[in-house]
């Protein structure tokens, strides 16, 4: 009953997002298993040069970008996200996107009954309940992406649900003992140096901030169906547990590895095989080593409980939340505004804003549209 | 998805060695779920006071015990371990005995058909294969009960067993820090003061010299078809880590909680429910606390590796450790050797035994019987 192997058939994937740090590690997968995928589609930003280097790797019939250059993309055809995603000759999609935008293209392929693998936190935020609804509409579903829930799934695998509690790791970011006091002079440069994960800038800021960590109480609600009361956030500085499930007779599963994303995006690209890959750095168990445990402490981290009572409120909160956080991070790393400003700027425009139903699509797009602007004005050139 | 509950029939139990350690808590679980158990017999050895308090509280059918008082189980049938365990009306065995007496139920249990929860290690480690052969040809099947084995089966729950390794967790015993030169001088009362675990005497010396931790690696090894070179045991002094599997994928699972009998008892016997159960207790996440992890230390534990080489040779050898050891650790709790003797005498009884194939119960019995009687000679009245 040892390590097994052969995929039986070639996956074909698109990877939205594929010049960004999940969507070029999901390329290192595919360029490590060549004979088990097709690249179908990608699309990317405003990274010009690295895409085009994608595109003649992978030669992938469909590409989408932000200001194409003319004439690059001779005998590919230029497809929009929305498009891409539900063409019939794609199994997968891999959702690496920044901020809302990941939304339209998560629920068109959803709909057109698409695996969908996400890593960009955003649409579950805003759209929680949209995304699921879809999902069971359509017959499409969503994997997660992220170290930890894909650690809570993980954990599920084979347990049939008796879930007490979902306990996620946090590592703390870089300023879990920084004195509170000194949080307000925090230079970008400083919250960009993350202990333990390399990521993007967005999601490394709100690493520091914790709100990523919502963001993942958030998407683990939705995802497993777990109520907030029963999901607890513990701090452990070293990323190796990347998170726990405690079941119903007291016993606790933690999935565990060195950080990588790599894992994690292997596991959705291949689930439910688990195939040996010589990128991905093993757990090392020949020296000496420390694992610890720590509670939260709320008042260093007040992104945390702004995030989870908008979250709990629900309607289109969280999608104005989502918004205000991805306006209010890029303010910061501008030099915009302070560290501490991020919570206060979100919390501000959470209390300025009329929660409508959050049943429709346009509801979310409108909500992000409002907050968008909002937060733009109020952390253009001044601190609030 | 959240904890399920209500086990739709009555599990008719034979409880083997009911006054021990594990036997005590595994009736602990039976009051605790009145309504799921049926007891139909109990066996115990000298503790006659204890088993007929039970026998009074759980009417079992059937009773076994050494030296029975006469007149004390009117209304109940006497009846042989090997006979109780076959019983038409029995659906599960729980085998708690201690040493070799454990071997003919176990095998006479599977042959019948029955599911075994097998905390005794004994049987396993003297005639694994043995044993997985009885499983195969009748039909029966063997349940992990100890900590360590029950957490890599929690953590392979659901996966296709594509095992990179499997790392056993060993708390180290009272003298993992202890300089290797006083261990000559450890005392009997010293070697009973296990730092995590309250278990019977036998196995509390047997985790002191990390006999005990080889036994989980060939319990493992056996239960779960993994080559030898694929397990690996890890110091960790806080024993909440109980086991890890890490799969081809590099990922690595692990099943955590306070150090608790009662629950891998549970599991055992609920298998695959798992019920909320208030004597359990639980993780706690509120307090810091730290996971340590050390590599093993050959030198400070020479029966480790005693044992996974007689392990390795296979035929008898097995059984021969396991009697020799049996032996052993008595004469070592009644002062007759020294601590350090234990290693000494069990690699001195291996050395002069000539292995039989080890294919058939009488070989095993006989090699028991040998290992038994030698061990004794050497251990009777001086130090080897």
């Amino acid at each position: 009953m040892l390590a097994g192997n052969g995929v039986s058939f070639v996956k074909r994937i698109v990877v939205l997002g594929s010049t960004g740090s999940i969507g070029r590690q999901t390329l290192d997968i595919v360029r490590a298993f060549p004979d088990e995928f097709e690249v179908v589609g990608l699309a990317a930003g405003n990274n010009i040069e690295l895409f085009l280097e994608q595109v003649k790797e992978f030669s992938p019939k469909h590409v989408c970008c932000i200001n194409p250059p003319s004439g690059a993309f001779s005998g590919v055809e230029y497809t929009k996200m929305e498009d891409m995603v539900a063409l019939d000759n794609v199994d997968q999609v891999m959702v690496a996107l920044m901020g809302s935008v990941g939304l339209a293209p998560t629920l068109n392929a959803l709909k057109a009954g698409k695996s969908v693998a996400l890593s960009n936190k955003e649409p579950i935020v805003m759209a929680g309940g949209l995304i699921k609804e879809y999902e069971s509409l359509y017959g499409g579903e969503v994997l997660p992406v992220d170290s930890e829930p894909s650690a809570i799934w993980q954990c599920l695998r084979g347990e049939d649900n008796e879930i007490l509690r979902l306990l996620i790791t946090a590592s703390g970011g870089p300023f879990r003992t920084t004195p509170i006091s000194e949080m307000d002079a925090v230079t970008p440069e400083r919250a960009l140096q993350h202990p333990t994960w390399k990521m993007g800038k967005k999601i490394t800021i709100d690493s520091a901030t914790l709100m990523n960590k919502a963001f993942e109480v958030i998407e683990t609600h939705w995802l497993f169906s777990v109520p907030w009361d029963r999901i607890e956030v513990v701090v452990h500085p070293q990323s190796t547990i990347h998170s726990m499930v405690e079941f119903a007779d007291g016993s606790v599963k933690a999935q565990m590895g060195p950080p990588d994303m790599r894992l994690p995006i292997q596991y959705a690209l291949f689930y439910p095989k688990r195939l040996p890959n010589a990128m991905i750095p093993r757990l090392d168990t020949k020296k000496s080593h420390a694992l610890t445990f720590d509670p939260l402490e709320p008042a260093r981290y007040p992104c945390f409980d702004i995030a989870l009572s908008a979250a709990q409120k629900g309607g289109t909160y969280p999608a104005v939340l989502s918004a205000a956080d991805e306006v209010a991070v890029q303010a910061f790393l501008d030099s915009k505004i302070g560290f501490t400003d991020i919570a206060k700027v979100i919390d501000r425009v959470l209390s300025e804003h009329d929660s409508m139903p959050g049943a429709t699509v346009d509801e979310f797009i409108e909500a992000d549209r409002w907050a968008t602007g909002r937060t733009a004005e109020l952390t253009n050139g001044h601190r609030t």
